[in-house]
């Protein structure tokens, strides 16, 4: 009987490396970050019998160097699970790997530590010390550290001391230092390599101000009952007030011509009056479609101007796309193959029985594919030529992935920095194949997480092993949706709320309106009266400072500013609490990581109820604010300006009447 | 600005697939499964928009032939979870894909019995459902469903009747079935295929029954003092008995020549004392290594002849492995390099500091890894060349994994009947993974989880995704280990565990003394007294019907034999009881998938408190059971042969002092 001898290279390797992490469907998909992100990578590292392990992930730029490591360390005790985090410096697609390896030195520390103290093989044990720390003294590029080795062998090989003493040479503190830094690896097996598409830093963090180009100066004239639109010369106008409270990317609902036929009136009226606007969203017109500017709002010179306005102000412009058409729109015409004819020969409209929506047709993408690919991916490039850094896509989910996926891949690749912010409001399963298939940013559930427990969990979840695909993007509001907790809790609830998304997550968004508190439902649903969709609304800012929201978003995008921390997903943790209004969370950077080479940490504690004072004990999870244990901390309220000496626990009293939430920087002084 | 086009084929597909599972690591570690095995094959497949979407999950066999598909089900609605069982039927690396695909029948069905009712599109609805049912007609392999499809075309073109009756022509229970059986399956979206291998059943399901041979037969002079061992002949005799109870494979304790420097006595004395045999687990002396016989044992004749007395009863002989030699193995002359040696020149003795075993040199994989590895090859094709078709592998977590690996690929290849069972009682990623290489079945914590909590996390755990790598044996003791729970309650104790051992895996195992309730520990430790490694331990069989333990595990495996349901493993459902020491599983196996072409269900339920009878309500979850709602089901207690009619939630009771547990089979009248 012969015997065959297996695999000359087995899969598992010398010392197993397993369930590394982030890594989606194996690489199918790539995990995310971005240029300066303190990435966290995670694998399950262990082997056989007691000997100690040890774990390296190293990160690999996109010509293939590698550029970072990091020793891992355990997270889970018992489960063998070790976490490193490493930090992509440019764009592209990097990779990451992790390697395990035999560590000798921590096998001899552990055995002759407990060896000698019980006097057995002594001398055996000193001499081995000796002998591993000569051979890694003379490994490769072990110079810097050879002096502190050569003075470990010495001890330990020194007869006139006790073997007490002779140890502590082998293991001092210098000695380990020296071989934390440069450890002795024996059996080093490497994971495979997986993909990392890196990103420039706004696809991560940014602040977002949404509004409607045609409400900001628009005009109402008494006399005659009639609207005169505002334009993009007007909106730019406001542009710097937008600034002042410190965001980053304006984002214009869509411009394009809109559709007469069955346009829509005021609240979602099934025939528009005289004068009705209509919905931006009913895409298309004679005066043309996507590619097009609606005649009201002014010309592609009007746009370039609105551009360099709010470049010249810091902000990026991000543009609604919005793949739907009016029955006015050119393609309707040019590509009825574009859409989906009916046994009875009309076009499709959009439905959801019984419900039946006759001022859109939607696309049909399965008739002409490439087509249609090649058409939005012209429409894009108009944009993008005309300088749209960012886009924000309305209901992704309705059209097919592969299309998405195709798009995401060109326009990345032809412009790694543009954006796309997924606007897919739907199940689990959606939003997230959306975000791994390509989209930058996504807008979350967060709008509808209010209570403790519920924020507490989603805050752990798009904190967690979910950041490396999706990011999320958290608003208090949108046009759209106007959650029932803001539509009870007047200006202290949108402070809360504002508080919550600016820190919650590295990117936020304001819609705009949402200074002057505009928290009326039309009746029943989860919407604003007089949806801005169907009607202009300019707004009388000069109320805004007596309510006071927009001095706290500038005062909270400032804090963003100044803290790298809040500008991080991945590194979020939350605190315990004794009351159940009471949440803290808390981001933490540390100095080697961080731009400006100091440990960052920032901690948020929010009273949810805007009706009681509550007070109670925070637990301070100290290693994860990267401070000492035992010592006090000056805590720095950035909000209030306040400062305190405190320790764990720390007791807090939030009274809604004077503020929604400490936002604490701690240091050790 | 030139635009690249993207990837002409995406990776997300037309219908997303994504997270199939079973896939490790995206088929770097195959899936398990065994013949006739009903295997869950999941996936996430959900679409764009509102249309229907259908799933198949398609099983291919190792020559690339597609032989069972199966429609799969939502089993998370909201998060498109869904599943599908499939069976293989024949040994080999088998492939399984899952095809996601757009379900033009279902959106019509849905679409068209919202607007028909409400009066909406009625005439083009019906004849939309005309043209599909046409179309679904003409398809190839649809010849069966024809006069069906037709029927129901006519019904829906038919203006003489009402859109009502119309659309239920189309909406029948007959297009339905035909549909369902032949489904209309759009852009069809293939995941990649993933590997399955296929064992033999004995490698999921049997029952196993451990002795020392040198026990069974062993004699003691009082008037010498002295032990005679007892033989592979003598052990021989044994084997009725033990078939006599159902079992399927006899395990044997290790079988080689024992060594006698630094021999451990009694009770893992430090010295042996004249007669002490010695720990069979300190392999190899004068008279060979593990390729040899302990001469007390007998010869290779005696071994072959116990093989075919097993066999002749209907079981297979398992062998312990134990990789590990006493100083006077054969190795440690002709191969010190297997060893490591010291800087003093001595070799090394297996070690846990403080702790010292001069009995054991362990093995170093590291010196010569090709050399041990065709060494320890060799030696295990001896004993299945002798008839050896199991190994019980001890201690495989303190050998290096990728010798497991080539090791296990190696025999697989050569003879895919071998099963390996690894005995690694130790941290999960260690146990996992040793089972993602290739060891067939695994020992678990079952024997230290005693509480409901704990039983009913740990049966989910090792029957659910885990399954599918890791299939687990369930001992309620071992040679070396005695729980607390078995040292505090009797025979009632005995019984309880055994019962849940027998029927909560599919593998179970028995150290022989069980039947006498062997329950008195070395003080302080979870071990017996008297551990039958260092002694002989002859025992008295004809107490063993008086105490009735016996009986019971005749009754078990009667019972696992008659019942498919019990010889599966990812078939285990847990049902709510309202007393906390009542535990109730059921395994289920449908009529399509057993080989009885019946349902066969059985309901366990566990009395864990060997006190006090305990009563309560179980609520029996009908749809895991197979059994219709509302309707009475007729409850067969196969233990005690009592019969009576049940419903949804049961009352049970339960007295230790009359029976352990119910087991329930499940029937509608």
């Amino acid at each position: 009987m012969t015997t065959s001898l297996g695999p000359v290279s087995p899969t598992i390797g010398r010392i197993p490396v397993v369930d590394v992490s982030p890594v989606a469907e194996a690489g199918r998909f790539p995990a995310k970050a971005v240029v300066g992100e303190a990435v966290p990578v995670r694998a399950t590292v262990f082997r056989e019998g007691h000997d100690a392990v040890g774990a390296t992930v190293v990160l690999t730029d996109p010509s293939g160097v590698d550029r970072a490591s990091a020793r891992m360390v355990d997270i889970a005790p018992g489960l063998d699970r070790l976490e490193g985090r490493v930090v992509p410096t440019s764009t592209g697609t990097w990779t990451f790997r992790v390697e395990g390896w035999s560590d000798p030195y921590g096998t001899w520390a552990h055995d002759a530590s407990i060896k000698v103290e019980a006097g057995i093989d002594v001398e055996l044990m000193l001499t081995e010390g000796a002998l591993l720390l000569e051979k890694a003294a003379r490994r490769k590029g072990s110079k810097g550290i050879a002096g502190v080795l050569a003075e470990a062998v010495a001890g330990l090989r020194d007869h006139e001391h006790n073997p007490g003493s002779r140890l502590a040479a082998g293991l001092s503190p210098a000695v380990r230092a020296a071989l934390d830094a440069h450890p002795i690896r024996d059996a080093v097996t490497a994971s495979p390599s997986y993909p990392l598409v890196v990103d420039r830093p706004l696809a991560l963090a940014g602040s977002w101000y949404e509004f409607f180009p045609r409400s900001a100066g628009a005009t109402y004239d008494y006399e005659t009952g009639t609207w005169t639109s505002g334009t993009l010369r007007t909106a730019a106008l406001d542009l710097p007030r937008i600034a002042g409270m410190g965001f980053d990317v304006v984002y214009l609902t869509p411009v394009h011509p809109i559709g007469t036929t069955y346009r829509k009136g005021r609240n979602n009226a099934l025939n528009a009056e005289q004068g009705d606007p209509g919905s931006p969203y009913a895409i298309g017109s004679k005066d043309g479609g996507h590619d097009a500017i609606e005649p009201s709002l002014g010309t592609f010179d009007d746009f370039d101007a609105f551009v360099a306005d709010a470049r010249a102000l810091g902000m990026e412009v991000a543009l609604d796309v919005a793949l739907q058409c009016s029955p006015d729109h050119p393609w309707v015409a040019t590509h009825p193959e574009w859409f989906t004819t009916r046994a009875d020969g009309t076009i499709a409209y959009a439905e959801n029985p019984p419900k039946k929506y006759q001022d859109i047709y939607p696309l049909n993408f399965d008739n002409d594919p490439e087509g249609i690919y090649r058409e939005i991916r012209r429409v894009l490039q108009v944009w993008i030529d005309h300088g749209v850094t960012l886009f924000r896509v309305d209901n992704p989910h309705t059209k097919p992935l592969d299309f998405w996926e195709r798009i995401l891949a060109s326009v990345r690749a032809d412009h790694p920095d543009v954006i796309f912010l997924s606007e897919a409001f739907t199940r689990p399963a959606m939003m997230q194949t959306l975000a791994k298939i390509g989209f930058h940013q996504s807008y979350t559930y967060f709008t509808w997480r209010n209570t403790k427990a519920e924020l507490t969990e989603y805050l752990a979840e798009v904190s967690g092993e979910q950041g490396s695909w999706m990011r999320p993007s958290f608003w208090p509001t949108t046009h759209d949706i106007l959650p029932p907790y803001l539509q009870a809790t007047g200006v202290r609830g949108f402070a809360v709320r504002a508080v919550l998304a600016a820190l919650g997550a590295p990117t936020w968004g304001i819609y705009s309106g949402y200074e002057l508190v505009e928290d009326v439902p039309r009746p029943g649903v989860e919407e604003q009266i007089d949806n801005e969709k169907y009607e202009f609304k300019p707004r009388v800012w000069g109320i805004a400072d007596g309510i006071g929201i927009n001095v706290l978003l500038g005062r909270l995008n400032e804090i963003r500013r100044h803290h790298p921390a809040l500008r991080q997903l991945r590194n979020l943790h939350l605190h315990p609490t004794s009351d159940d209004a009471l949440v803290a969370f808390s981001r933490h950077l540390s100095a080697e990581h961080s731009p400006t080479g100091r440990d960052d940490t920032i901690l948020v504690i929010v009273n949810l109820d805007t009706y009681n004072a509550r007070e109670g004990w925070v637990e301070l999870d100290l290693d994860a604010l990267g401070l000492e244990h035992g010592r006090p901390v000056v805590a720095h309220d950035v909000l209030s300006d306040d400062a305190y000496e405190w320790s764990s626990p720390a007791f807090v009293r939030l009274d809604p009447a004077v503020r929604a939430a400490h936002v604490i920087r701690l240091v050790s002084p």
